[in-house]
């Protein structure tokens, strides 16, 4: 007997039939001994055409009213998820975050978790056997009104409900089997990961691996909450995000990421002089806007040029704030390249194996693919590269890497 | 400047162009230097869509969680509300049932109201000119659970806060003018009246006239809130339900309402003995059937005939009871007439004129319309008619009573 948070996502409740599915799962928990609480999504497309209401009616809209209107989705999900339960003789109740209450900070449309008062779950899971049907996405703030956690936030509830309740496991159901050496659509020999170690996936997330959502398995690493991702529409075991102590076998590389999210952008005979990249860089941080790999090149003439990246969003405030500064800076030219991509291999066992980077230098050197920018962390090495070799090189390293299933 | 509340029903925030629509409405009293709450209902369709989902799921769902996913179609309309109030300039904030709080009873589905703490509202209301855009249709009941108020609430839920809020009118916006002196559809001469009677519009809301729902004028009445009923797409005055003492011109007939949700029961030939009545209509209520109409004939032969009406939802419940009493009573037979109108003629002048009754069995029996059960209260008569007469019966008797307009 063992105690667990399942949480489902919008494509696992998207119409009634997913819904009795999704409680036909939960019954066997039940009827297995467990107990457990369940944390649901909005039903498919719901959370879209609520967010487009609000942003018809005005594009500045109030994100406390905003708010108020999208958490309807999960409410549904919750209420209805209880009465299928019910149907199949499954004790079970829906919760809405303010009943918890999940209490989060003020940030509406973004908020933090602070606390989840879990007694009254707790008392009935125990003494009554009662399901606790949990609201993901969503809290009560300061104000004593709803929030919401942002885009992916349901994770993130899971996870914290999950250490609240100090949960044996956490079970993310969603429309995938599990974590994949890489993305399935581009190499067909991808391998479902039975284990992978919290910072990996942390890693992964963050640079595309579109499965969980990073600030949840920040807090799943934080608090110790072991994760399975695994599907609703099979009974295939997952994956299990754990401590790197649990993964007795570390592989070199666990897995290969890759981003198209990102625009490079070269400053051309930048003054070779101290400073010069705080000048360049504390502006485009005042602005708000995200630098991730950053290269520099001195040239002959004892100028310099430095080569970055931004999110493409981004690119247009980028190259706003750089003409701003031109001035004072006295760089030559701004040159941006949109048609990049950043490729990543990750991998705990990094540390203990050398030859990583080298492997994948070589690897994308037989293909003639020219790398632009590197940079590396002490489990990451991801290089930048011309966006239309992208397939290409993902399937090279998921080779050279000896990461090819059957 | 006076203090109101405006309540707009699902037709009149079925999409986001009306919500704007009504926004503009709304803006135009604060304009004028008004204090405005207003109580919005689901966007027309979100509620039955709702309703569906959870009778789908299970014939016998659990009320509480009916509660929960139901009263969201209310709080995405007072969210939308407040960012259209917002976008036009308008200083607003939505507020749940919960949050006000809204306090009901615990018969969650059709719970009714037992206290608004309204002082906070007030005060935001006066200090900060913000308009409290209110859920209707929902509260809290003891349980710290979402209630509903059960079909139309979304009335009751206005004045109840116009009577909390010591307002000086309830303005009720719908899809008809306001409230006419019979169904315009049947009588092209129908005219809109300016003022009625709390008890006249209770007395036609109850026999079918479907402007009001029936608790909210009770309620009105016995808080002396004064209600006005008009359309939201139009500028034309409505009609003013108020107390009796405000109607100088007291014309003897209000209205004439019609209802064919009735049908009809005989039994024939019960024994003519001291408690028969009891014996018939005890177990009926018992079994939560609301008896309307009842007549009883005098045969030669010492028995009796009784004949009264139930709503036609109740008529095989009705039949099944009082067959499992046949043997008690010892009547001949049941006969069961569904093709009956009722017709009700309504006026507080009633009291101090005579010949209301006369003139309508007088105007009936000149078109050949047989009577056949009559009843009567102190400002209304009724009369049971064969279904196939009702246009007929309510434009003779339009005319009889001098209510045609131009």
């Amino acid at each position: 007997m063992a105690r667990i948070v399942m949480k489902f996502g919008g494509t696992s409740v998207a119409d009634l039939d997913r819904i009795r599915n999704v409680a036909g799962r939960v019954k066997r928990e039940v009827d297995a001994g467990h107990e457990v609480a369940v944390v649901v999504s909005a039903m498919a497309g719901a959370t879209n055409q609520l967010v487009a209401w609000c942003q018809s009616l005005s594009a500045l809209h109030d994100a406390r009213e905003y708010d108020t209107v999208v958490a309807t989705g999960e409410q549904v999900t919750s209420g209805l998820l209880a009465i299928a339960l019910q149907d199949i003789g499954v004790e079970a109740r829906s919760w809405q975050g303010w009943q918890i209450p999940i209490e989060t900070d003020g940030a509406h449309g973004r908020a933090r978790i602070d606390a989840i008062e879990g007694a009254e779950l707790l008392r009935r899971m125990r003494e009554l056997r009662q399901v606790a049907v949990v609201t993901g996405f969503q809290g009560l703030g300061p104000d004593h009104r709803v929030t919401t956690l942002g885009r992916g936030g349901s994770d993130t509830s899971a996870v914290a409900l999950a250490a609240a309740l100090k949960a044996e496991r956490c079970d993310i159901y969603t429309d995938v089997e599990g974590v994949f050496t890489t993305d399935p659509r581009i190499v067909a020999k991808a391998r479902k990961l039975d284990r992978i170690a919290y910072e990996e996936m942390l890693e992964l997330a963050s640079v595309g691996a579109k499965v969980l959502q990073t600030r949840s398995v920040e807090l799943a690493m934080k608090e110790k909450v072991r994760v399975q991702v695994r599907s609703s529409f099979s009974d295939a075991p997952g994956t299990l995000v754990v401590d790197e102590d649990e993964i007795v076998e570390k592989e070199m590389v666990a897995g290969i990421a890759y981003s198209r999210d990102e625009a490079k952008i070269t400053l051309r005979r930048v003054p070779d002089r101290p400073g010069v990249a705080a000048a360049v860089f504390g502006p485009l941080a005042a602005a708000g806007i995200n630098v991730d790999m950053i290269v520099q090149n001195l040239a002959a003439d004892g100028t310099t040029d430095i080569t970055f990246t931004v999110g493409k969003a981004d690119l247009p405030r980028t190259e706003a704030t750089l003409k701003e500064i031109r001035q004072a800076i006295g760089y030559g030219e701004i040159a941006a390249d949109r048609d990049v991509a950043k490729l990543s291999v990750v991998g705990v066992g990094m540390r203990s194996h050398a030859g990583v980077a080298s492997t994948m230098f070589r690897t994308l050197a037989e293909r003639g693919i020219n790398i632009q920018v590197i940079s590396t962390s002490e489990i990451k090495v991801s290089v930048l590269i011309g966006a239309e070799y992208t397939e290409l090189a993902v399937r090279a390293l998921h080779s050279a890497y000896g990461l090819d299933g059957a």
